[in-house]
């Protein structure tokens, strides 16, 4: 719904380099298996790349549809390649990275990305300003996830001895809700009030046509499938040496959930955000970064509880712990200060920074 | 203070067709006393057009007095009904139910009416922009009140062994303090900075003149008499009756509170501002919802304590449960949010009943 | 970094009256070491105009450097009697009292200043308007702080056993992050955006002149030196005295932290943030209460942290209790929503005092 991910010409070459790590991913995990801390980091690096290709055939496959069914392709493919390692996660029995992952999204994508953002373009540009009634919206939206999000765990921790009987069904109420706001923000954003997002839309078709012609349906529609594909191998491997590369690195599960996991499943986002800001434009920047981790938090976390209780060994309900969450109300409080302002400096980017990263000296010990 | 109720032509046919229910239930208690549940819904909905001529009798009253004298009126007067299905609900010492009401009523205002208001007034208009500044005021003094409301149940959670003995002191003496605030807002609002809230007592005048010509003294008064003696009695059936009917129909008394009983107690309120939200009018639409949560806050709450070491079996500590006081902030905080933007369409109108519904969820399975 | 403190004329007549208490409480320490009770208040009062001294040399020192070192000497002395009695009270090993009083300076100005000010310059000017801009910047500043401070103590809870082993070393990385902030917003303040800050610091050098000449580089290290010195005197006097005092009061150690001492520490900004405000210049009210409050929380408390390692008989790590955490953070939000109005009448400084009252009645029965 919310992210578009223009991935300009200079970006590209440096993204591709790291395409190589795919096969070598899949070379050493046939020749080493238990290299678990390699494997970990070479299909983490690797969905990078891959990720970006995915997001870049959405869009083109986008463009040859109409506005409506493209914006909705774009909304929903936009988190795919998070989508599909927390489902590897999932099958795994791995709930508590999922959700730490979860988390690690929602609050790396309003402080880390933001942050970056700020920080980068404030050091080129005295204060940048932005409308801020787009992200406002976003921000309105990641505060009625964020709270939605906190009722099941107040409800395992209130509700004594009987609440966990009652935990799956109340997580898949809150989730059904969560999709039905969803699905009402398409419709306000893609037609209702479409021109609330016009200046974001048009400026990434712009940014787009600048860094090449349109693909035909059939090369967007291969190189979705075929990255799609690659990404869920890698997916594969990087969640089965998660749990041994924690040990050996001294890391809780629940920090690699937040910090490594999150980051490596938005970095092509990231990416893009620091690179508008540095030139210029961070209402763009601003709306990436807040309107990813609304998605996360209105459209992931409810599709993950459902695919939990199709496929996983055990039913994930949405029960966070107190960590995270009080981060992601920390990032939904964040996000509606920031989108009030309309101005940014590179003091602002130092604060969001330093925020995430006292949350991950937090969960580093937890 | 806050809620002026003008109470439209058009509204009063509708809700004048529910009068006929105060008999009916009055017979039913004598004929049929354990028909509990069919005697907690005649006498609940019974109650919503005796509150709205209790409302419309004040406001002639408050017209023929001057506009100070008629502003404390309205005020003070504008939660009778609540207030009356409260303290008989004291005298039968169901604390646990009176302080899921306030509850109810603070939420059901903030989120369900503005909610209501801004989906409805937004199916008919893009966007609907009202003037901040009234309904800021009103807000704050949600916060401090929200705030205030904190403090004894923290208490309670933190002091250990020795909290109880101390938290009826606590809660009086909060409860003179939100008084003595209460005082001041009314010299605020009607004396020193009455302009801030012209336009909105204007706009409700001019809707009553539209609507009828005024009432005698003598008819303002004899009606405001009879109706409050009405609403005492269906007050009284209705407590006397929640308890059976939660258990019959396998809800909490909590949820009855928060959700059925607040709902009752504010129901004319809440239609009068989902109007006036559709004739376009949200500036008064957002006063009355956030002005009624408010003055629940900090005028009903502490009243009803102070009632509650009077005359009840067992006296009201301030201690809300965790979902009470996370509701409450939750309300405050959002209270604040849309007050500081000015503006409204539909989806926000969405979101505010997405909060209310995952509320709502949280407190039936509590 | 932020307060500037200028002391009018008009005022030091006042404050000067109290300078022999100097004398009078070292003559009764050592005359009368066991009237705990007098010696406290002595002592506490005598500091007052002691603090004002100090803070005037140092502006005195700040306008004979270049701008950037003046603004450094004025942020980092600000608060020196501050700290001077919380490493008194560190080396008696009275963190909690200190961790109290740290509170109490950040609730203090956000609430008790801020307040009084609104208060007072609104019984005179029916609005006070002022630019939010550089307020804004600090209330982001504490409200960053305040969420460093909560980490500790959210890991002391829930980490479980395992969790105060890591606390120590938790509160001292945590403690640098906040230096290194506090040194960027230094750089910022004073060098990269010294416009956002022009206004107050012009308004404070105009009362400045207005109220004296410039002093001679002698004679303000003198002063500053000897001021420092009775007030290190006095501090330990204070601290010798605190928990008797408590004692026979019947109040609790935290509650003469919070309230008690960090109004002593403080006094001297106090009375200079609410006679600006009396003089229509809300923006600098505004900006010192703000300011104070974010540099306590900034650096103040981080260097307590490291001085309580180097020379405390007992380290202290940063974990406050819940109430503490809970008017902290209230500070921060009730700072941002103070800065984001630009306007101010009576009775928001009413609302601001009642919030302090209540505080003020919960730490006092914690």
């Amino acid at each position: 719904m919310f992210a578009y991910s223009p991935m300009p010409d200079a970006l590209k070459p440096s993204l591709n380099w790291l395409l190589p790590l795919t096969p070598i991913a899949i070379v050493v995990r046939l020749v080493a298996p238990e290299a678990h801390v390699w494997l970990f980091f070479l299909a983490g690096v690797g969905i990078v790349p891959l990720a970006g290709w995915m997001g870049k055939a959405t869009e083109h496959l986008a463009a040859r549809t109409g506005e409506g069914i493209g914006g909705l392709l774009n909304a929903t493919f936009g988190n795919m390649a998070e989508l599909i390692i927390a489902i590897m996660a999932l099958r795994e029995g791995l709930t508590e990275i999922v959700k730490a992952s979860l988390t690690g999204s929602i609050i790396g994508n309003a402080l880390l990305v933001l942050g970056a953002s700020m920080l980068g373009g404030g050091l080129k540009f005295k204060t940048q300003e932005f409308n801020p009634a787009g992200g406002r919206t976003r921000a309105t939206q990641l505060t009625l996830a964020a709270i939605a999000l906190l009722v099941p765990a107040l409800f395992h921790h209130l509700a004594g001895p009987a609440g966990p009987a009652r935990e799956g069904a109340l997580s898949l109420e809150i989730s059904v809700l969560l999709l039905v706001v969803y699905a009402l923000a398409l419709v306000f954003s893609l037609h209702t009030h479409e021109r609330y997002f016009t200046r974001e839309a048009a400026e990434a078709a712009r940014m787009e046509e600048e860094a090449h012609a349109a693909w035909s349906l059939r090369r967007a529609l291969g190189i979705l499938v075929g990255a799609t594909a690659l990404v869920s191998v890698l997916a594969e491997i990087l969640v089965a040496s998660v749990e041994t590369t924690a040990a050996t690195l001294g890391m809780t599960e629940v920090f690699v959930g937040v910090i490594v996991v999150a980051i490596v499943g938005n970095a092509a986002e990231h990416w893009v955000a620091v690179l508008v800001a540095f030139k210029g434009k961070m209402d763009l920047a601003v709306n990436i970064a807040i309107g990813s981790s609304a998605q996360v938090a209105l459209f992931v976390a409810p599709v993950l509880v459902f695919a939990s209780f199709a496929i996983g060994p055990s039913p994930m309900p949405l029960v966070f712990n107190g960590f995270e969450l009080g981060a992601i109300l920390l990032a939904a409080l964040i996000a509606n200060a920031v989108t009030s302002e309309g101005e940014s400096t590179w003091f602002e980017g130092v604060q969001l920074l330093a925020v995430y990263a006292v949350l991950a000296i937090a969960f580093f010990v937890a």
